[in-house]
């Protein structure tokens, strides 16, 4: 393995398909020693092995419809405990001393909200201790122990990837490699757009807007996580040694990201429908109601158009745009404060895309929404819904004209090419 | 369930057999409910499901020929999170609060020998606490953790049940119930004797002669750790409601027990195997030499006869037996130190048997030995090693005439009638 760090201390996360059999396991130790042997401190961060998890829900669903939450984060977290001890054997295996921890035993202190644990706090002694007898750590992702009652928590979706950057984070890590099956981050989906661009490095910012806006790579808490702590993240195949996609807290200088590229990328999201509640009664705090009755059952509305009312009738119409899944959740709750509010009618609408340009250099530059628009227009997509944050535009569109506005926008900004040359961020020394 | 307990505290041990899929546990949790509701307090011991252990050994020899004792306990340990877990969330779908502890959690304090740690203390606070909040406690049976290295650690064979009686001595719990396929501990194996009949009660002692004889039911460790701390045991089925059979200090007084019963029970072992070094020089140091040889590498033996040196010739004979499974490494040293020694040959024999007779009666009954030899001779038995304690006598025969001498024995005995008839020891308010 070609080594493109300075010496230092790196944490490593693999992920369950990267460990998912024996072959797995010894692939992904040849790569932990190599790292090892070329001289650095390593911490490994994973994941339960292949379907595992699945296959503990199900069994927890065999026994009661509604598991206990304490028990199910019990039985899940016997997951990593399976793939961190086989890790570390296989690496014993290969002559370098490895010890495994759980989430409590790492010092992973969380919430004790069971299921979708908090962080609050890393204290990683063990794993020092460890790391200055010349071991390397092998740590449960996922998995944390609760601060008030000293229960086994898991941390919820994106678990293990937060878990690899809040141990980074507190052993003052160089770098925190997440290895995945693809070479890091791109300009946008490779089987929607055959030319997109392997990324060198995207911003902490960039990279929330990216994840929020459909990107499957990273975790919102994790890069949120990393963005606090600023701790550089490396996201890389676990199947080569090139080089991925760095995510740091600015693009380098020197490079010429600043100059050319506007956008880093292109995200896009079939997973939201659209609900419109026609004939609203144009009066003060009927939104706010209509909105607090959503969140009170903790569904997480995204994009939201209220229209101009109507002068004739008083009435207006409000349309939101929320996951598919919570769809009929929502739809329910509408129904039952439709008497109260005094609404027309609910139309439920999930052939939506959402199409999102993201770039930290939109700040600087004025007319990207109007570039964004014009190609859209001529690719014949219609918008029907708009949100802006500094550094992303997002749009509502027919699902079935998404991957169309997808590749219009790619190549209007030029994307295509082969412009998003940035130095090799890690080349530098980091 | 008939409730043969007055009101107490209660420690349930099921094994790996009884909750090896999702209709184990919810019969387990069933009566573990029961229990619960018939107004105890009920803190419940659990090995892994069915053939978990096995399978992570696979998967460990799959990426290690060698496992690393630490990480091997770290992985076997993850067996029980799945079992408490979801037997937890089985006896909650009840409509019962359970709290599941790993070994650590429940306070199981050992030595730090991953793979057959002891348990040097128990300190069950987190169990009292649940217990006085109303909830049943589930505790992980086989592990605990080490006082030096904080480790995880497993106890190794007959773990869960000194597990079991470890804790409920530890709590100061009224009874140890050990749940088994079998309905207690038989006066013989009835699938050599159909006329055995189940034992009301036994005595520690004879518990820990029967368990070193052959008998499976429960382990050595389990019954050394029930005679220190005076736990009395519970042997019974998990399969119906009948009472076990009690493992207790004492028989009880005042049962027809001590005047009829000489013998409690007649154990066999085909497990073992004969060695007889030949032509062995009657020098002084010369026997001690070849049993230090094969005590260090931990090889234990069993019984062993020096017959009486040849004037002529000044050599002998010395025949002792092991595990058969330890036959080929005892060989290989014998061969190792034959120089040294100076004796002619090995012999090794794996066709023999172990008779062994056990009963507290018989400190009292001084013609036991010659009633048993002579029924093994009118049987046509013939007696090759014997071997005695205080309350047992075991001999070794041809493996073929085993099954015969055990019978011959059991009527000899007069244990194939209905004598055995002790008080029923929970009746009276224990």
């Amino acid at each position: 393995m070609v080594d493109i760090y300075a010496m230092g201390l790196i944490v490593q996360k693999y992920g369950g398909s990267s460990v998912a059999d024996a072959e797995g396991l010894k692939r992904v130790a040849n790569r932990i020693v190599a790292t090892k042997r070329a001289g650095h401190q390593v911490v490994v961060v994973v994941s339960a092995m292949g379907d595992t998890t699945d296959e503990l829900i199900d069994l927890a669903n065999q026994v009661s419809p509604l598991p206990n939450g304490r028990e199910l984060d019990m039985l899940l977290t016997a997951g990593e405990r399976i793939s961190m001890a086989l890790l570390a054997m296989a690496i014993g295996n290969l002559g370098n001393e490895a010890r495994s921890f759980t989430g409590s035993q790492a010092g992973v202190i969380t919430t004790s909200a069971h299921g979708r644990a908090r962080i609050i706090d890393v204290t990683p002694s063990r794993i020092t201790e460890a790391l200055n007898e010349g071991a390397i750590a092998i740590v449960a992702g996922f998995q944390g122990i609760s601060q008030d009652t000293k229960d086994v928590t898991t941390l919820g979706r994106g678990g293990s990837d937060t878990t690899a950057v809040a141990l980074a984070a507190a052993l003052d890590a160089d770098v925190c490699e997440i290895y995945t099956d693809v070479d890091g981050i791109f300009s946008a989906d490779p089987r929607v757009v055959p030319a997109a661009k392997k990324l060198k490095t995207v911003t902490y910012d960039e990279m929330l807007e990216l994840a929020a806006s459909g990107a499957k790579v990273l975790h919102l808490r994790c890069v949120e996580y990393a963005r606090r702590y600023d701790m550089p993240i490396h996201v890389r195949s676990s199947f080569s040694n090139n080089e991925g996609t760095w995510v740091v807290k600015d693009h380098p200088e020197g490079g010429t990201y600043m100059e050319q590229a506007i956008i880093a990328g292109i995200a896009h999201d079939k997973s939201e429908a659209k609900i419109t509640v026609v004939g609203v009664p144009d009066r003060t705090g009927t939104a706010a109601r209509i909105f607090q009755a959503i969140a009170d059952a903790d569904i997480n509305i995204d994009m939201i158009v209220q229209n101009v009312s109507a002068a004739a009738t008083g009435l207006t119409d409000i349309s939101f745009t929320m996951p598919k899944t919570e769809g009929a959740a929502t739809t329910a709750i509408l129904q039952r404060i439709q008497g109260e509010i005094g609404f027309q009618s609910i139309q439920y609408d999930d052939q939506i895309g959402k199409l999102s340009l993201i770039g930290a250099g939109m700040r600087s530059h004025p007319g990207v929404t109007a570039t964004f628009f014009a190609c859209l227009a001529d690719a014949g997509v219609n918008i029907e819904m708009i949100s802006t944050s500094e550094i992303r535009i997002s749009i509502i569109c027919r699902a079935s004209d998404l991957e169309n506005g997808v590749r219009a926008a790619h190549t209007a900004f030029e994307l295509d090419a082969a412009q998003i040359e940035a130095v090799v961020y890690g080349g530098t020394g980091r």
